[in-house]
C-alpha cells in the first residue's frame, strides 16, 4: 500500500517553517505497513493544492493532507479539495456544533470566519479534533483514501493517532506487514558503525538497513516487510536486531523513542542513585536534559552553571590556585568541580563540564572545542573522580550539544562499569 | 521566477529525518526573488526521482535538488537525472580530481565507489564542494535551470551560497524583486495579533502578510513583490513594517534572525548589566538559552538549578519557613530565589522560576502549569523584587518552554521599564 503526504502553507514553501508534520505522519503510516512515496509541500494557492492532490491520488492509495483548515481567508484546503474532486462544499452540522462548543469554552462567540471551518466537501466524513477547533475530514475518491487534518503539530498528532490510523487499520485491507526498529548509537562514527555491522548476514529481500547520522548520534534503522503476517515481520526483526546488537556492543545506548537522557534517567531510577551537575561551557544544557523527563526530581538534586571563575570558587569550593595554575578549562578544575558539586549536594554522583565552546576564547594549546568532562562517585568509602580531555569540532551549538551528550554518556558508562564490577565480584 | 525544491533520500520519506534543507534553500531562493512553489521529497527510487524531476521542470524555471549524490549504491540521483533528461552519464575529470584530492587528504585510497561520484549527466557543469567529497552540478534543460547538490546540510549550505546562488544571480534574468521581514511577537495570541493589525492599510497586490504561531511565539511575515526594483520593494516593506510595529507596540520583541535570548543578550550587553538565574521547573533551560550566545560570559554570571527544597535553602538562602508555609511553588519562594541568586552572585539582576511542569505534582489549588516568575533588581540603593503567577497549558515540554520564554521576557520588560523611567526623569 502506497501513501503520500501533502503539507499546505505558505510558511512551509518560503522557508519560514520546517515541516515537522511529514516525518511524524510518515512514521505512523509505516507502522501500518503503508509506504510513503512522496512528500509534497505547497503554498496556500488553490491551483498548487489541486495539482498536488491530483498527483498524489494518481500515485498512491492513501493520501494525508495537513494544513489550510483554519479560520482565516488563506485557509483554502477544503475548497481546493472539493474542486479537485468535483464536489461541492457543504456545511457540516456536526463540525459546526463542535466548533461552537470549542469557542464557547474559551468564552468567544463564533463569527463567520469560524463557521467557514465547518465547510467540507460533499460526502466527506468529519474527524473530530479533540484538542482544537478546526476538524479534520476523510473522503474516499475513485478507490483512494484521503485524510485532511489541521497543520498545528499538536492537533495533527492527536487526530492522526486517534482519528486517521484507526480508519486506515479498519477499512483498508492490508497486504504488506512491516516491523521496524531504530538502534541508537553514540561514540562511533557512521563509518565505524558500518564497519562493525557489514558482515552481519540477513535476508536482504525482506530486511532493509538505514544508516543515519543524527548529530551527535548515529542511528541504524532495521525495517522488515513481509506479506505473511505481523508476527513473522516481528520475528525476523528480532533476529536481525540481536545480530546487530552483538556486532555493535554497548555503543548502542537505546532504541526507537529512547533518548540518551531517558536511558540515563532509567538507570538512575532503577539503581536508586542521585545526581548533581556543575556546568561551564554547556551552560545548563546538561541539567536541562536531565530534568526534561517526568519524575526527574527523584534523582536530580541540583545543577549549577558556574560561568565565572568566582562562582566556581564560591559555589563549588574549587581551589583558586587550581584555576590560576591550570586554567578554568583543565582536567584539574573539571575534577574539582565534579567533587565539589557532589559534596555540596550530597548526591551519589557529581558530573562536571568545562571547555571552550567558541567562537572566541581558544588558544594554541586549548583550541575551541577543548572540553573536559569529569565524574565523581562513591568508591568503597571514599570519593573517586575521573576526567577526560576531548577535542570536539564544529560551531558553538554543536560543541555544546556533543559536550552535554558526552556528560550523559559518562553517567551511562558509570553504570556499565558498576555492572561489570558486580559481575566480577 | 518560480522555483522548486526536490529532496531525495529514503530517510526523508520514512520519517527518520526532518527535511531541514528545504527551508534553507527556500529562504535563499526567496532572497533572489525566486518564488518556491513546491517542495517534494522522494526516496532513493529511480522512478520516483525521475517523476519528481520531470514534474518540477514542468512547473518551475529553477529546480534545486539535494541528496543521493554520495558514494553508496543507493545514491542514484545522477543516473535518474540523466535518464529523465535523455542524457548519458559521463565521467567528469574535474570532479574525479577533486574527489581524489579529498580522499588523499584523509589518507584514504579512492575506490570505485568513490569514483562513481564523478559521474554526471552529459553537458552538466561541476559545482565544486569545498567542504565534502561529492560535487554538485548544474545543467540547463529546455530553458529550465537545474542544480544538484549533496544532502548533507553543512555541505548543502556552502554549495548553495557559494556555488548555486551566484549562478542564479548571474545567468538568469530577474523580473520580480522581493523584500521580506518577519516580526516576532510574544505575549499575544494569534487572534490578538490579527485583531491589532487588521485595520492597517497596505497595498494588498504587492504585499502579503503571513500569520504564524511558532510556540510560544507568534510571527508575522511581511513579503513584498514588485517588478520595478529591489529598492522599491524595500521602501514598501519599510512602510508596512512601521505601520505593523505601531499597531503591535512592544509585543514585537525582534525580527528575522532574532531570538528572544539574542534580544535579551543585546540589552544586557548594551546596558552593561549582569545576570544570574535560579531555576526550578525550567531545569537549566533558562540558563542554557542565556548562554547559547557567543560572548555570554560578559553578562551571565551563574545559574543554579535548585530542584530540591534543600538546595533552595542552602544555595540561595531561601527561608525554610517560606517553603513550609507557602510551598516551593509560590510567589514568596520565587521572590526569595530571585533575591538570593542576585545576592550570592553579586549581579545587577536575578531571575527565578518555580512551578509545576507535570505530568505529576499538580493539585486543585496549584494545577500542572502553575508557574511563578520573579525578578530582583537594584532600585535606587535597595533591592526590589517583582513576581507573577501564570497558568500555562500543555505538556511538560511546552510548560518548560513557555516558562523559560517568560523568564527571558521579564528581563526584556525590565529594560523597557527602565527605559521608560529614564524618559520620565
Amino acid at each position: 500500500m502506497r501513501g503520500e503526504i501533502v503539507t499546505i502553507g505558505n510558511e512551509l514553501i518560503c522557508g519560514l517553517v520546517t515541516d515537522t508534520n511529514s516525518p511524524y505522519i510518515a512514521e505512523r503510516l509505516m507502522s501500518l505497513g503503508v509506504e510513503p512515496l512522496f512528500i509534497t509541500s505547497v503554498g496556500d494557492d488553490e491551483w498548487a493544492i489541486e495539482d498536488a492532490l491530483l498527483r498524489a491520488i494518481g500515485r498512491a492509495e492513501i493520501v494525508i493532507v495537513t494544513g489550510g483548515l483554519g479560520p482565516t481567508p488563506d485557509d483554502i484546503t477544503s475548497r481546493a479539495a472539493a474542486k479537485s474532486m468535483g464536489k461541492r462544499l457543504m456545511l457540516s452540522p456536526e463540525a459546526l456544533e463542535h466548533i461552537k462548543k470549542r469557542y464557547k469554552r474559551r468564552g468567544i462567540n463564533p463569527d463567520s470566519h469560524a463557521e467557514r471551518q465547518a465547510l467540507i466537501p460533499q460526502g466527506a466524513r468529519i474527524i473530530i479534533n479533540p484538542v482544537g477547533t478546526a476538524p479534520g475530514f476523510y473522503m474516499s475518491h475513485k478507490g483512494k483514501h484521503l485524510f485532511f487534518i489541521p497543520g498545528v503539530p499538536k492537533e495533527m498528532k492527536v487526530i492522526m493517532d486517534q482519528g486517521v490510523l484507526p480508519i486506515i487499520a479498519d477499512e483498508i485491507p492490508q497486504d504488506v506487514f512491516s516491523a521496524r526498529k531504530v538502534l541508537k548509537i553514540f561514540g562511533l562514527s557512521e563509518s565505524q558503525v558500518y564497519e562493525k555491522v557489514k558482515d552481519v548476514r540477513y535476508d536482504t529481500e525482506r530486511v532493509k538497513l538505514g544508516f543515519l547520522p543524527v548529530f551527535p548520534e548515529n542511528h541504524l534503522s532495521i525495517t522488515v516487510r513481509t506479506n505473511s503476517s505481523v508476527a513473522d515481520a516481528q520475528k525476523i526483526l528480532d533476529n536481525v536486531e540481536e545480530s546487530m546488537r552483538d556486532a555493535l556492543g554497548d555503543a548502542v545506548f537505546g532504541e526507537d523513542e529512547d533518548t540518551l537522557e531517558k536511558v540515563v534517567a532509567r538507570l538512575l531510577k532503577s539503581k536508586e542513585k542521585t545526581i548533581a551537575v556543575a556546568e561551564s561551557l554547556t551552560g545548563g544544557l546538561l541539567a536541562e536534559r536531565l530534568t526534561n523527563i517526568p519524575g526527574s526530581s527523584n534523582y536530580f538534586e541540583r545543577g549549577i552553571v558556574t560561568y565565572s571563575d568566582e562562582s566556581k570558587v564560591s559555589l563549588l569550593g574549587v581551589d583558586k590556585k587550581l584555576i590560576s595554575d591550570f586554567g578554568a578549562v583543565s582536567a584539574e578544575v573539571a575534577e574539582a568541580m565534579a567533587i565539589g558539586i557532589k559534596r555540596i549536594s550530597g548526591t551519589d554522583i557529581g558530573v562536571s563540564t568545562t571547555g571552550i565552546a567558541g567562537p572566541g576564547g581558544g588558544s594554541d594549546k586549548k583550541p575551541v572545542g577543548t572540553v573536559f568532562i569529569a565524574l565523581a562517585y562513591d568508591d568503597g568509602g571514599k570519593v573517586s573522580v575521573k576526567s577526560h580531555r576531548y577535542g570536539f569540532f564544529g560551531d558553538r551549538d554543536r560543541i555544546r550539544q556533543i559536550s552535554s551528550e558526552m556528560g550523559l554518556e559518562w553517567i551511562r558508562r558509570y553504570f556499565i562499569d558498576e555492572g561489570e564490577k558486580e559481575n566480577v565480584n
